[in-house]
């Protein structure tokens, strides 16, 4: 089966200072026309920083889309032309203040492909050495130390809802 | 440590067909202010189902946003009120013609809760019985089965890329 769709056209509709949203008009594989609403995203990094002692360093923070505080791992949006991995180890330690001896690549997702192109790179974070955070001006975030065990007992009970959080702790079980 | 943001005004800029955008601007907790672009959507559900020789019924599917044909979970974006249990029932019948007569949720997470409030409600499908397709007309999915064990080295291999199919996945080996 033919699953691709051609780009007729494409329309700028907002040009953000995180986001670009754009309008293409496709052809699907039965030549009829379809609109599809795309959300351009940077990309971003999340880190999963794992102490010696099998503890996560995670951190609390407000998101305004949702509304709520959310427990997530330490993550940011890729700069232009950034390597993924210098921006994983400076988000760790602008956000945590957290610098890792050994940092290596665990997986990389599309965290919602219907809609946006937000393309995440996953970094397990070890050998750690505690430091000062030095966040965006903001950004506001509590740093905690959670056990892997009691890290996933949060994602059953429904305290972790954070996807790219999820992904990560579960890949940490392979970890231990 | 307050980490709430206050909403001092919101801006309209798009209206769709499944997501709107919006601006927000918001007081942060040391009273300066921000700008949040917000993409809304309905919402959606994914369902991980499981046939009694514990193989997972995905799908492929083409990704406008990425250019790309992914392996997914049956997935869809809720309807205006629709309760998430009967729009997962719904979905993977559209999709994959299969019916289930055991049907529980598994989990819910944002998917990307930086930028986007889509909230995701993972199923858990079984006792299926297998039947015919019947998509919307501007979707095309090829339909497969694959084994759990080969499911989970599918995404350490980094075959699979979408993060509510790796959710589903990596919390099926509990299940097994």
């Amino acid at each position: 089966m033919i699953l691709e769709e051609k780009t007729l056209s494409s329309e700028k509709i907002y040009n953000g200072k995180i986001i670009n949203l754009r309008i293409d008009t496709v052809e699907l594989p039965d030549h009829k026309y379809q609109k599809r609403e795309i959300v351009e995203h940077p990309g971003a990094v999340a880190i999963l920083p794992i102490t010696d002692n099998n503890e996560i360093i995670m951190i609390k923070q407000y998101r305004k889309t949702v509304e709520e505080v959310l427990w997530e791992l330490p993550a940011g949006k890729l700069e232009v032309g950034e390597d993924p991995k210098k921006c994983a180890i400076r988000e760790l330690k602008e956000e945590t203040g957290y610098s890792a001896q050994k940092i290596e690549l665990l997986n990389i997702f599309y965290t919602s492909p219907g809609f946006s192109d937000e393309k995440m790179y996953l970094y397990l974070a070890k050998e750690l050495n505690e430091g000062n955070p030095t966040p965006d001006e903001d950004e506001y975030v509590e740093i905690y130390k959670v056990k892997i065990e009691e890290a996933l007992k949060m994602i059953e009970d429904g305290k972790i809802k954070d996807s790219k959080t999820i992904v990560g702790i579960l890949l940490s079980k392979e970890l231990i």
